[in-house]
């Protein structure tokens, strides 16, 4: 039986589980806390960033893998000297957590990108800021996630807290008609499989909604979008799920925003609307399984993330009310704003889609 | 969060796992070994004809469901009178334990089944073969699954050793078309959803293939099953996953030929075929929540049994094979005959999913 250790213990590794279980892996989760999201397959609970806790929780494991990107580069490589698989490597992952490193990276590919430069000073930043029209993204190259680390400014100074720490991540900003993502998922000796390019739909700079396939793209973004990923995925030597964060720009274009080496936000209706999950997928690729059909179950499918919690009476209503939408909840304490759970309704009408999941969701207000 | 107590560890308590996963329930796992199917979410370990183990085990949860029906009517009992919610509870629950007081109990709902008769001697079970052309089924009361328990006689004491024990229940040998099974959900409430009829067939009286919706069978025949499980899970006060396991005879009747009150193998096709699993829905439904639509994800589903084992390098060979097939491993250790998982392939082609099953489980042979 393969032993797979996932170092983190949040909701993409809880849902990993159900893969787990069905293929018949033995799932081991480092976790935070004894509370943590995917508590039933912690094996063990302490701190990611401390090497001998990494490296005794690897004991026995097939495959490492992770929840989250924020696993040291040292910790990682230590991983690796030590005999450890790790998926993806820390050679692929430093793209993940190093966004000016990823935009370097990227360029030397050829990928499609926002205009950025490296900024080290306010007047660097006052120069890229009179090149694009007064206003650009600044963003810090390490630990930002779900809006965090990321700021819209039209003032050189408005980044010189940041820039006292060292070098900033500075794009332009992209008018775009909308934001896609295109997951990914490979495995090591190189078997490559796309899903569906889908539409997501960003609230205060967080997953709100993602809808699969991206409605009115043309077949041209959409290829570009598959060609986008595939550049990256083995251009960078990414195992497991990646996602690509693209912009469609009003002038036609698609550029990368971001990168994800793990299963992601915008591939969760693939555990209800899709031949395979992004969740199975991952396991099978970082294994260097053959990989999954990942042909959409339905013509259409809708994701609505909730926030705060899930409560068990908010459930009964939503599965009363919309007996086909499939709710998800991540087994978190409420918490203001913290992404507890998620609803996908699949179908053969996007709007019809788009109201179960609306309606259901409405309950977790 | 609402808090399931599974007793017994086997494979239908494994794949209850995946569901309580998706809806934040908390299941806890009263196994029979460590190394049980479900052994992931056993809290306990311990024999479940034992009250006091069972009553210890059941402290905390806020139901109490059941992996197989073999918990002895006292156990069942003392649960109940300890204030436990017990579903499906022991008044019903008799019914799937014991042959005899099944066919009397649906003889008295006028349901239709083969004749039966109790038999209590040889001179008994003459007569009922003077009266059935030779031949008919001899079943011990209690404890028979999977072929066991079950035998074709056509000499009179052909059951004696049983009969020392007791009366057995003998039916017609009933000449059919098909074996169908009608699988039905009902909470306490009384709401009650069926899923598509299916035709299960059996090796050696083992189930090997299931069809969904059941290939070739008549409208009357779909409504008259539907009928049936109605009228078994009311009239018997099921609640959960009920599965009727029927003949369609040779000459036009359906006919009742077994009960189970839990998740059954003859469902396990919804969990990659059905917009709601038999898993998710036996959960739902214990609880007393809403139940799910159970609409088909595509017009057929194909499920074939695994016997023996699943070895790695053999999922591997089966996953690369066919990537749009599904394999369900029980993490069970290799032994001949043991049902160790099954796979399933979904499609708008019937022939096309059998051979994608077939082609997948041929990898376990």
């Amino acid at each position: 039986m393969a032993i797979v250790g996932v170092i983190g213990g949040g909701q993409l590794a809880r849902m990993m589980i159900p893969a787990a279980v069905a293929l018949g892996i033995e799932l081991r989760v480092l976790a935070e806390a004894p509370d943590a999201s995917a508590r039933l397959a912690a094996t063990a609970v302490g701190d990611y960033r401390d090497s001998a806790t990494v490296l005794a929780f690897a004991q026995g494991c097939d495959v490492i893998t992770f929840d989250h990107e924020h696993v040291p580069q040292e910790v990682l490589r230590a991983l690796v000297a030590a005999g450890a698989a790790v998926h993806p490597g820390p050679d692929a992952l430093l793209y993940a957590q190093d966004k000016l490193a990823m935009r370097e990276r990227l360029a030397g590919l050829g990928v499609p990108q926002p205009d950025w430069a490296r900024v080290q000073s306010a007047d660097q930043l006052a120069q890229f800021l009179a090149d694009h029209g007064g206003r650009a993204v600044v963003k810090t190259a390490r630990g930002g996630y779900d809006g965090k680390g990321v700021r819209v400014v039209d003032d050189a100074h408005a980044a010189d807290d940041w820039l006292a720490d060292g070098a900033v991540l500075v794009e332009e900003l992209v008018r775009f008609e909308r934001e896609l993502a295109q997951l990914i998922a490979r495995r090591p000796s190189g078997e490559a499989r796309p899903w569906p390019l889908v539409e997501t739909v960003q609230r205060d700079g967080v997953c709100a909604e993602v809808f699969a396939p991206a409605p009115r793209v043309s077949d041209a973004v959409q290829r570009a979008a598959v060609e986008i990923a595939s550049m990256v995925a083995h251009g960078l030597g990414v195992t497991g799920v990646l996602a690509v964060e693209m912009f469609e720009s009003t002038d036609g274009r698609v550029l990368v925003n971001e990168l994800a080496m793990r299963p992601h936000n915008s591939g969760h209706l693939t555990i209800d609307g899709s031949m395979t999950s992004q969740f199975e997928q991952h396991l099978r690729a970082v294994l260097d399984w053959p990989l999954g059909d990942t042909t959409p179950l339905a013509e259409w499918a809708v994701m609505i993330n909730v926030f705060g919690g899930l409560a068990d009476e908010q459930i009964v209503a939503a599965l009363g009310h919309q007996p086909s939408v499939k709710v998800h909840a991540y087994g978190k304490g409420a918490r203001v704003g913290r992404k507890a759970g998620h609803v996908t309704a699949i179908g053969d009408d996007l709007d019809d889609a788009a109201y179960r999941a609306r309606a259901a969701a409405s309950h977790f207000d």
